[in-house]
């Protein structure tokens, strides 16, 4: 059948293309595409100048990409499209810790360290006590499970942002949860700190006048036999920043004590248990 | 007021942190692209892998773009949004000549050249004489409009697609009517072509099941004061691939007549009238 391009009919013509043997999964999802772009289009009555500028912004970001930039997953990150997928494909009951954005300064294969050992190599920073347990949905203790920590240091970068300046694997460490389920390590209290934006994605959020920070946080990823995996944060109540996160990573649930202790090497302290999901969620 | 993320207030969340003194444009524009954006992924739950892929897909298309290379332009082309967005700047009434899509390819600064002249400079393909008239509203000729035409030539390329292969300028040429409005050129009859697909939007189009060619048309700008601009095509109207247009330019007011001529240097005729609208609209 005939079907040349409308205005009105826009997005039909476009997806009766879509080939008879093309994968049922691949035509939901590009034809809802094609459909939610037009109705944007049609709702904004886009103009050719505003196209115009869609096409220099994606053509800006995707030539700054690389190795160390991913301008895209900021873009989608500070668009909250990021921590909308991850809602989607992690819905918990409301016992079980949620997740938050993985966000892009993880690195694998950090350093398996000893229960209570401190992760902070570069001396800078105020010392926290991080600990507590890790539960299943009974409050059963869950040994063997591995938590993967990192944060950024006192200046606000990850190592990886600063190699041959910080000390390589700086605030990041490995660590194995024992029969009792629970964890302890020393890091620092973390720094609230902008995500980079030197590229089109920070104009985007300056045009929108937003700012580019993320509030302090802690980042855990939490893997155990027979559980599903936890990726979240948990954050520092009290930074200026925790109401307007760039990336919309906060939840209420990951706001965590931040408590000042007796200790003067180490005088912060911070209190989470983390609750694990069965990998077969519960009939 | 403190407003988290939440999966059901996902883009009300983002869009709450829109600053006050945004532009109100800017406002209306990305609040709608992140509600369409937001229900899209919504409506079909999208997954960790297929955000992953976009992500890579839009890496790709960015790394691949060039002087000469403009993957996001296809990507919205192919999408029929470059149609839409043209749909929408440019309603007209039923008199007057439709535009299509601008496309990649047209050059500023063509040669001027004298009435009946003849654009095909490489001695391919089969040559074709292009008549007709330029015309405002109520039928009456218009003087002084510039017609800007390029075409691919007989193997399928624009010149510019092979630099040292066809010699500069090869079909095109721009015209200018005098009192009669009429105009005259020689050029071949266009053959169809696919649009570059070397690249993630060929692959998308494959896993579409999407063929990328465009049927045969011969490009038209024109321009003429007190008049609105055309950008638009004449298409072939015996092409086999004029019911499925990969990027949905093709509107049956402009399938022109291609018909054989009695000249065997010239076998083939076009005529085909243009329809300008004044710059300013009747009231």
């Amino acid at each position: 059948m005939t079907q040349f391009f409308s205005e009105a009919a826009s997005a039909e013509a476009v997806n009766a293309r879509i080939g008879e043997n093309a994968d049922e999964r691949v035509r939901e999802v590009m034809s809802a595409l094609v459909r939610h772009l037009h109705a944007f289009a049609k709702e904004v009555q886009l103009t050719q100048p505003e196209w115009e500028t869609a096409i220099d912004f994606l053509t800006t970001a995707g030539q700054l990409c690389s190795a160390e930039r991913q301008e895209f997953i900021l873009l989608s990150d500070t668009l909250g499209f990021s921590m909308l997928v991850d809602a989607i494909n992690n819905r918990r009951p409301a016992a079980a810790t949620e997740n938050t954005v993985f966000g892009p300064f993880h690195v694998a294969g950090a350093p398996e360290r000893e229960m209570g050992a401190c992760i902070t190599a570069d001396g800078k920073g105020e010392r926290c006590l991080f600990e507590g347990r890790v539960l299943d949905l009974e409050g059963r203790p869950v040994e063997g499970a591995r938590i993967d920590v990192w944060s950024d240091n006192a200046d606000g970068y990850y190592d990886v942002q600063q190699p041959g300046v910080q000390p390589r694997w700086n605030n990041r460490g490995i660590f194995t949860t024992g029969a009792d389920g629970a964890y302890r390590f020393v890091g620092i209290k973390p720094v609230s700190y902008p995500i980079p934006h030197d590229g089109p994605v920070g104009k985007m959020l300056a045009t929108l006048g937003r700012h580019p920070y993320r509030p302090a946080h802690m980042h855990f990823l939490i893997t155990a036999p027979g559980f599903q995996k936890v990726v979240t944060h948990t954050f520092v109540g009290d930074d200026p920043y925790l109401q307007s996160d760039a990336v919309f990573g906060v939840k209420a649930s990951l706001v965590a004590p931040y408590e000042r202790a007796a200790d003067s090497d180490t005088p912060w302290r911070s209190t989470f248990d983390f609750v694990l999901m069965p990998l077969a969620p519960p009939a």
